[in-house]
């Protein structure tokens, strides 16, 4: 008997990594000495590359890097067990909370994550995961450009290092002087978003605001995307604008496929790629999952679903354990390939007071599913 | 593949009746063509004979009897398929819903219940099962024993029909004229409840104030009913004022007692002896029962606990689907023999939200129960 463990994180209430170790804890009462693969799933924001090293080991190498405000500061990466994979979240040194006293997305940088890319690719690593997620910027990744060698010049004629605020002043991007040693590594970058790099459904208008900017500076902020997107075309001749996916983290999903030539990929496809999720499967595994909610979202591509296309080729169980179901998607995952769905809440409780029991309530879930398999 | 289904109501939303359907339309969707017996569990009051005949088969005979205040009305009693076993519930007859706007438990008689004993005994019945639950009365029976014979005498050595305020007047009760058809009848009464006949936690103070009973009543009701118990223990012998269960329905419990020789047994206890159900169990059965909070009650020999003690000796599975479970009953169930339960609960939502949804809640949670085993 093999169990795969593969949950999402339960929003607000449970990592996916203490997920895992609940479900671990379950299974070796009731099956004793069978083998149990943990997957916590990383989402791309903070806690992706210690969810990367804890499904397939690795350890973090930690760098001097900028912070968002172009000061030193200890930030890691993920080097993998393969040697050749490296994993970067952008919260490590441009993230929300670097920034709680001062947030303005004008002023912030992603400079330390291109620091951080560069790091992981001299260290020798052949592909590079990017998580998005969580960050106090909008400067559409040229500051993570510009780490890696991208030139920014303005009207004059000089090199800048272009943020948020100062995005209208880009007349010419250079790619000339781009760190050579990126040109072999694949650099794929996790985003589960949709959104456009900019416009009302873009990266300024819907994140703009919790990152400290108000409604004067959300009409800089998505004017200044327009203005790189269209230097970006004009120079790089490239349409990044429409694609979904660019107006994350502050168009950070822009700049990785502009300037990283990066692929946008759905996270549970990276993870279940990094740690070759297919060479697990087995005719005596079941895997086990959940999700905060299985709703309409899970259905685009998110964990659930995007683990079951896996393993409804393989016709392996896959079990879903939830916060909660959305009835009509529930419907809709049975016929996507998951083979049951349940719902951890043991009293009927508003989740107001359930979810101070959430780890309770999965215990309690979990323990029931493996007592109703072991019939 | 056999499932045999038996769950007791979830109170305020479902039915006995209704959960067996809910759960035999899932299993003919994921287990078609296996056999499914239904048995929803009386509890003894309002629905009981028509939960019995929905498990064995039967039907119900109508009567003219006595209602609450002696007034002729049509009643039934439950001839079950056997031909040999009758069910009587009380409430048919003496239930709280026929003196909705004239509830006063002085007045109201246990009559009618008597002459439905003893018009299932003239039908040729040898096993009669009395249901308590849902009374109007507090007249511990004297009104049932009337009818079948037992002679009630006042200071002036007149018969008369003792009610819930006459009580005081039982100078010496006679046995001589019981109907002797009862004599090779066995009488059992469903009784899931532990009050004694009066005091404290006895039928007046406890359920006296539903029935209308005010203050000053309730303590008039209550030394009623222990001057009965006197009278019985001078009279008839019997000490019925200790007996767990004798405070059941008006003290209906001790009448059945004193006077008509019966026994008190849990409900469910009753239920499992009527549908025979250890012959029903065999090595590829499942039993589904539920109820709608698993709690210290359900382990004092209430429904689900009850079914346990039969299933774990077979070694059958028990699968309980219950609306709610305590944390720590839970582990005392799955010792008593409980395989798994699930909690219905398919969204965090309090129970004024939840309960509105559970017929669908229930469908979902059965269903996927179903989906597991299907693997």
């Amino acid at each position: 008997m093999k169990f795969i463990l593969i949950p999402d994180s339960f929003k607000g209430t449970l990592s996916s990594g203490e997920i895992c170790n609940i479900m671990k804890e379950k299974i070796s009462i009731h099956f004793p000495g069978s083998e149990v693969a943990s997957i916590p799933v990383a989402d791309g924001g903070e806690g992706s590359v210690e969810a990367f090293i804890a499904a397939v080991g690795g350890e973090k190498k930690y760098v001097t890097v900028k912070n968002p405000y172009f000061e030193d500061m200890n930030a890691y990466y993920g080097l993998l067990s393969d040697g050749e994979t490296a994993v970067v979240e952008m919260a490590s040194c441009a993230g929300l909370p670097l920034v709680e006293d001062r947030k303005n997305p004008k002023l912030t940088t992603t400079y330390g994550v291109g620091q951080l890319i560069l790091a992981a690719a001299k260290s020798g690593a052949k592909k590079i995961i990017i998580g998005l997620g969580g960050s106090c910027t909008n400067d559409g990744g040229c500051g993570a450009a510009s780490a890696a060698g991208v030139r920014f010049y303005n009207g004059k004629g000089e090199i800048f290092i272009p943020t948020g605020g100062t995005l209208d002043s880009i007349s010419r991007i250079s790619m000339d002087e781009m760190d050579p040693i990126l040109k072999d590594v694949e650099i794929v970058t996790m985003c589960d978003i949709d959104n456009p790099m900019y416009g009302e459904t873009g990266a300024a208008y819907i994140f703009g605001p919790q990152k400290g900017a108000d409604e004067k500076m959300v009409k800089e902020l998505d004017e200044g995307l327009k203005l790189l997107s269209a230097a970006i075309e004009n120079t790089i001749g490239k349409d990044v604008s429409k694609i979904p996916g660019t107006g994350a983290a502050g168009a950070m999903g822009a700049g990785m496929v502009a300037f990283f030539n990066s692929e946008l990929q759905m996270g549970i496809q990276t993870v279940l790629d990094t740690v070759n999720f297919d060479e697990l499967l087995s005719h005596d595994s079941y895997v086990l999952t959940g999700e905060g909610k299985l709703d309409s979202q899970s259905l685009r591509g998110k964990v659930v679903i995007g683990i079951a296309e896996r393993t409804k080729k393989r016709n392996v169980p896959l079990i879903a354990i939830v916060g909660g179901a959305d009835d009509q998607e529930i419907a809709k995952a049975y016929e996507m390939g998951v083979t049951a769905v349940f719902s951890i809440n043991r009293l009927p409780q508003d989740f107001s007071v359930s979810s101070k029991f959430s780890r309770e309530n999965l215990g309690y879930t979990v323990d029931n599913v493996l007592r109703l398999l072991k019939i």
